[in-house]
């Protein structure tokens, strides 16, 4: 395409950006103006991407960080004659593919979910790093950026592991429009101040008029050339460009255009321009992972052995039978133990600092680009990428998340450091699975298994160690559960997960010894729970108690309080849980004052068989 | 104190906090040496503080993110004579108020808890504007940073505010001692590497020797003289520094010198220097709010109102009642209806732009200066800023948060924009309170109400009009419910909040259509929760329903069944929640899909009623 061809293209984007929104009533269609021609010359001109297949290991990958200008991305596909015209105006109807925004459930091309903003750069590095590091092929990735976003926090983090890791790959498109939602950015047009951001922190810059799009083929191919480091490129654009009553205006975002018919005639009417997408180089293979079965790390009963180690040494056994294992750790694989499979795999080992949302972003990369992502930091501070692992379950990743040092059993650090809140947060993710293992076996098991599940899966581990209790040959199915005392005289079943399982088994042996028959369950599958078991022990001992070492809400309580959810009859329910703010403490003296240790749970259970309440 | 003084009052330090360390068993004595004497020259030279009224107006805030460095805090505070040496040998024990990392809770001196690292800075900008903004008062704020914690995109977050704010009030010591947790740090001792980003930012740097008193004390100077910006302090420092076996090596983060009784004689032996610490400027009043009774929007029964519209309107009379209230906005505020509290009371209100986490911090910031601040954004972006709720509630620090754009109720936008795991999330924070309206009567009392309360107080608010179904003198306390159909017959009760109270309401109306009486509880307190009334309902109607837009996990579902947690009998329990990933479709759609509309609440009621399983 030539320049005029290529501006032409551009109005046509908008015309379809237009007519996307108007159709659907809602949407953000000055947001979409505004890098029309952006997109124009990218798709036109420098992309390499085969639509018929989207998995093709040579393929540019492309990101609309700013989600919501998704008319722009459809109408894009409808020019590069992946979509028709029809199905462009089902914008955002119920059951169609073209959602307000994008995702890569719904649409092949989508390389990830978007919508919340500051995402997109971090996942693109996420892609980048997959292309240098681990597939070494030369794909580049491109991102388009909002002006407004760069104010995340994140998109710095991204910044700096782009530049660090010299991804030289990857370009950052900036559609600088002045106008955030409520009104101008803190930058405005002021493309020097983002300029003097992105090289501070190692990044090659070019600014450009976004709507000339010489100029911006141009920066394009500055990028292309550009070698050691990422660019991003810094186009100064108009919201709503090419429509009077709308360009530059405050008020408008994320609205159809008042007179849409008018401005598709002021943008020179529809038009039916193709884009023929340059096709990847040949050459590239396709990876097959290699994936054998892991020799996983086994333990004897009675050792002492914290699960932390478990899964820092299972991870390093599953990486050497399957080569597609990818560690990711926010500077402290040493306490987490990652840095066993640093130590045997430090080619799939990607340090991301203290940069949790970045972390979580890398790994949403390289699971996009077929490999199986292990990432891990303390439980506590992944509540730090909270937002991450939400959209990470929008985009329908499958991810392996690893929290460390959960619990007031940490000890002396104090409650900046314990997770008591993560087994809510990752419980409440759609389609998650949330994991709790007591002991090295079973931990060990687990990161194995969690390999095979969908979606996102969350381990926590702990940082003491504990003993081990079951075999190593013992099977851990997810969704199950263990049994670990039981009678015909059961009057009181004790739920336990983690490191409250050795202390409901002491406080059962301390009843049994009083003639108190109980039963002990390790939920060691906290969702799905295994609800079976459950409806037995209720049935056959009336009475189930929860001990958890996390925070009353969203944990293991609530977990069992689901499992009997069904409209058939309820037992009598209890649950121990960290109700107090910990301060600095023994790990010994946290879970006493927490009331979930051995004597507290007896105490408990001699109340609640004597059919006293317990509040 | 001069230079030999200086120096000297560092060596106390370090010895104290290798003391501190060596007594508790753990800790971060490395950490606290690096920036001894960067923290002696600030105490003994420029900090302007009274001990005695930690509350003084005119006094100085001091921050320490690098929170692990707690040793070298506790040291400081004896070396001042607000604590005796007894105390400090405390450190970590179980009781103490010397926790592993400092929290407002339990020392006056302390801003706000620190320890997870990155929110020092972020939380030292909310005091700067608080002093700037709010106080009109000179006191400055000092927050020392460790160097690794400059890789969480929230100092960034908190350097672009900062600059925007023109807080020259504002001062970071970075404490750049080369080594992580794990090992060096992306830029070692390039110090020019932080300058270049803070400049690029807006900040006047300054690069110093961290070691040498006279060079630190003459960047302070320049600090104190900077007008228009905000400084940084870089200054190159050893880990460990002043003890031959720890100093400047890997893998001793975190832990207690080896031979401590070697390393104090290294050091020079104990030493008991007093710092006098400058008086803060007399004159400055302590700020009385004035606090009346807030004139609340009313609404008719009938109208048709978004309780995100009656929470900003509430919010701005409540503005016109307190002149202690605060708006923090996301940059959605014409969104979430912020801006009506803006328009009203624009001096009082925080544009946060796109930086969640930022404006979170900054709550937290204008909190500890005595302030009642309101932030807002999407409910869903609130989960960007988890870590910082969390830490809030380590800080006991009492704020109010409200998320907008609850659950698959706003229709076309897509799962990016909905709020699906808030109540999650906030229920899990220790302490916290969550309210969940259904109209704009109650809104408006709860926004009311939400002043008086402690700690982290959460409001959901919706995107859609709903009915106004409360007269505007009703009233609603926290922890109660409201029961809005009743009957001797009731088989079943429904228990809904928000959005899916008048659906529950169109539901009980159709079944008593067909003679099934229901009762409908409206449990806009879902924490805490109506205990009794719940209780009296499961007693009369043995069965219930909770109905709610959010995931099944962590929200209403779960509030419910905690409430029959104290080992009652419990009732039969269902919940229908949002089980599918939604797209984009309208709000009725949306609700009927999720299967959370009348029409799905009355055929579930109807199989319950029956005595069949639904599940």
């Amino acid at each position: 395409m030539n320049t005029g061809e290529l501006a032409e293209l551009g109005q046509q984007l908008r015309v379809d950006s237009v007519r996307a929104a108007a159709a659907a009533g809602s949407g953000h269609p000055t947001s979409s103006m505004s890098a029309a021609d952006l997109m124009a010359v990218l798709f036109a001109r420098h992309l390499r991407y085969d639509f018929e297949r989207p998995d093709h290991p040579a393929n540019d990958r492309f990101v609309l960080s700013k989600g919501h200008a998704s008319p722009l991305m459809y109408a894009t596909y409808k020019a590069a004659g992946v979509i028709g015209d029809e199905e462009l105006l089902t914008f955002r109807e119920n059951g169609s593919r073209l959602e307000g925004h994008p995702t890569p459930r719904k649409l092949p091309w989508v390389e990830t979910a978007t919508g919340s903003l500051g995402q997109g750069l971090p996942v693109g590095v996420g892609l980048a790093l997959a292309g240098k590091r681990l597939d070494h092929t030369d794909f580049r990735v491109w991102v388009l950026c909002g002006d407004s976003e760069l104010a995340e926090g994140s998109v710095w983090e991204a910044a700096e592991q782009a530049a660090y890791e010299n991804l030289d790959n990857l370009t950052a498109i900036v559609d600088v429009n002045r106008l955030g939602q409520r009104g101008p950015t803190r930058h405005g047009h002021d493309l020097d101040a983002y300029a003097r951001r992105f090289q501070a922190f190692g990044w090659h810059t070019v600014e450009v008029d976004g709507h000339d799009v010489d100029a911006v083929d141009r920066a394009y191919g500055e990028a292309l050339s550009t070698r050691g480091q990422p660019t991003a490129i810094l186009a100064r654009t108009l919201k709503g460009k090419g429509v009077e009553s709308v360009q530059d205006r405050e008020g408008l975002h994320g609205k159809p255009l008042p007179e849409a018919e008018d401005a598709i005639a002021e943008l020179g009417g529809p038009r039916d321009l193709r884009i023929t997408v340059h096709a990847p180089p040949a050459g590239a293979a396709t990876r097959a992972p290699r994936i054998t079965t892991p020799e996983l790390p086994r333990w004897e009963r009675g050792e002492d052995v914290a699960t932390r180690d478990a899964f820092g040494q299972a991870l390093a056994a599953l990486g050497d039978a399957r080569d597609d294992v990818v560690a990711l750790d926010g500077e402290v694989g040493d306490s987490t133990r990652l840095e066993y499979f640093a130590k045997e795999h430090p080619e799939r080992y990607i340090e991301c600092y203290i940069a949790e949302q970045q972390m979580i972003a890398a790994a949403v990369g390289v699971a996009a680009r077929g490999r199986l992502p292990y990432a891990s930091t303390f439980a506590a501070f992944l509540t730090r990428a909270h937002d991450f692992v939400r959209m990470a379950s929008v985009s329908g990743s499958g991810l392996n998340l690893v929290g460390s040092h959960a619990g007031v059993a940490i000890g002396q650090d104090g409650p900046s450091q314990m997770g008591l809140e993560d087994l809510a947060m990752m419980r409440a993710v759609h389609g998650s699975t949330v994991l709790y293992p007591c002991d090295a076996n079973q931990t060990a098991r687990l990161v194995a298994a969690m390999a095979g599940l969908e979606g996102i899966r969350y381990l926590r581990t702990s940082r003491g160690k504990s003993p081990v209790i079951y075999g190593p040959d013992e099977e851990f199915p997810v969704g199950g559960s263990k049994v670990l005392r039981s009678s015909g005289q059961d009057r009181l079943t004790l739920v336990a997960a983690g490191v409250t399982v050795p202390e409901a088994l002491a406080a059962a042996d301390a009843l049994a010894d009083e003639g108190i028959a109980v039963r002990v369950v390790d939920l060691y599958s906290v969702k799905p729970a295994d609800r079976e078991t459950l409806r037995t022990a209720a049935e056959e001992t009336g009475c189930l108690m929860t001990v958890e070492d996390h925070h009353p809400e969203g944990g293991l309580g609530d977990a069992v309080a689901e499992a009997f959810s069904d409209g058939r009859p309820v037992p009598r329910l209890v649950r121990l849980a960290v109700r107090n703010m910990p301060g600095s403490a023994s790990p010994e003296e946290q879970l006493h004052a927490a009331g979930i240790d051995a004597a507290s749970i007896a105490a408990a259970g001699r109340l609640l068989v004597g059919e006293a309440i317990v509040s």
